[in-house]
């Protein structure tokens, strides 16, 4: 059985390295927080002093970690992975990070012998714990072979989508249309709403047509509650949104609806919602019409 | 059984005519063009020489023009519905209009004692054909449940909604989703497409998850298809989104979204594009990126 490496157990990496150590995995971390270790340690893995002694006897190396700048800074930066892993070994970097890092940082693994899967993930916390997250890889196609068993641990649907870069542009793909789609119920619930009409019956009315979509039922249901728990912070999704444009201005591609929801989640950071749901954008348009959309 | 007259005999209005007139109901029609009363007499309905004429005799007259405009020609003009209606007869209008122009022609029927009920419909051609539209019905309770067996041989959901107005609100609530949605499926995928990544697999990749709607799954398979044939043209969905802003400024609902989404909808106009399916929506970012969304 392949040993694995494990940095980066936050609300996601946690579970999803206690899958793997539970499907029999050894097992090495390393993490800043002593208390975190203790944790995993709890769980079955061997505590290493950094993320280079966590690789050097690893044949695979996860990652999962906030953006660029983090996975750089612990792939390629001092006690790094690259400084203890061994060629032939593989980094799987399951981030959620700008296409172009990855680029980057795969060619400076490639020139001394490690190969590189990025293997960007939705489904959230409820999906890294059971095990059913949508995994979306890129990398070489005898690479992801090699990983599958190891991501189907932590995945039900783990598909190749192309080669490196792949895997974080599909990411992007799908975090412009989740926020798009989340902006169009928002705005077009407060029309209707502060038109008189009952949401519960818009919802109700609408939802199997053509404008229904997997982002209404999923949050329509929270904000007529007014839940707005994360799920999914509005912060990460300017993280997401923010390599979304970085990645339109380096392909040359515009984006004018993505950069306008980004001023909208950037208006609702000013307001202190950057903690909340990604739902919350939906009060946007409420607080611009002076609506409630909810029960 | 009621006696119908039917006025709108256009592409959706003379499958939905020939329904009830299968289902049947006596039926009264008028329309200018001979070809058109020719057909539908040959159905068995009987021609009528305008639409007063067609309306005395009736219990239920039903409407299905292009725009407000035609509706308040039709019903309040000369020689139009409320010349020849009865007092305590129902107006149907099954046009997607302004709620605020359902209102007033409600008022104004209202006056003469002719009750009215909106019931915009979505499922295009081959809905009104099969018999399967999704009718949003916005009028008091009572009409609406003497005129439901009617709507029931023309739609598969009939849902009451609301007082008049509420019909044609919800109506715009699902145009702006629907534009929105599709203009967030060509944005996205024309970055990704011109990232390198197939098209194909980036909606098999995230069609399940968050990003998925009925909207995508609708349309992807037709652009890569590069089938733009309506459908529902790009025309008729500049005519909902500009009830849609109007109602807005009524409100005062910023509709900053479909502001832009109109924008995007008239570039396509200019460039001749008005009769083609809404799905060409992906088009316009296409062209900003110089891609093609195709197999």
């Amino acid at each position: 059985m392949k040993r694995i490496a494990f940095i980066g157990l936050g609300v996601m990496g946690m579970p999803m390295c206690c899958n793997l150590i539970k499907a029999g995995y050894p097992m090495a971390v390393y993490a800043r927080r002593p208390e975190t270790l203790k944790k995993v340690v709890a769980e079955g893995a061997e505590a290493k002093s950094s993320s280079a002694e966590a690789s050097k006897n690893a044949d695979v190396i996860i990652t999962m970690l906030p953006d660029s700048p983090e996975v750089e800074a612990v792939v390629l930066g001092p006690s790094g992975v690259l400084e203890g892993a061994r060629p032939g070994s593989i980094l799987i970097d399951m981030s959620s990070i700008a296409p172009s890092a990855s680029k980057r940082i795969a060619a400076r693994l490639g020139e001394c012998g490690v190969r590189m899967l990025e293997a960007p993930v939705s489904g959230g916390q409820p999906g890294a714990i059971a095990g059913t997250l949508s995994i979306m890889v890129g990398g070489d196609q005898a690479d992801f072979e090699e990983c599958e068993e190891i991501l189907k641990v932590m995945g039900k649907s783990v598909v190749r989508v192309g080669g490196i870069g792949a895997g974080n542009t599909v990411k992007l793909c799908n975090q412009i249309i989740v926020a798009l789609n989340i902006a169009a119920v928002g705005e077009a619930f407060s029309l209707g709403t502060k038109a008189g009409v009952d949401p519960a019956v818009i919802f109700s009315a609408i939802r199997g047509g053509l404008a229904g979509s997997n982002a209404m039922d999923a949050k329509i249901p929270l904000v007529l509650e007014r839940d707005f728990d994360p799920g999914f912070r509005i912060d990460l999704h300017i993280k997401d949104l923010a390599n979304a444009l970085q990645t339109g201005r380096d392909l040359t591609v515009p984006l004018p609806f993505t950069s306008l929801i980004m001023q909208v989640l950037q208006a609702l950071k000013v307001e202190s919602k950057g903690d909340l749901d990604h739902g919350a954008i939906m009060t946007f348009f409420e607080e611009l019409a002076e609506v409630t959309i909810s029960k």
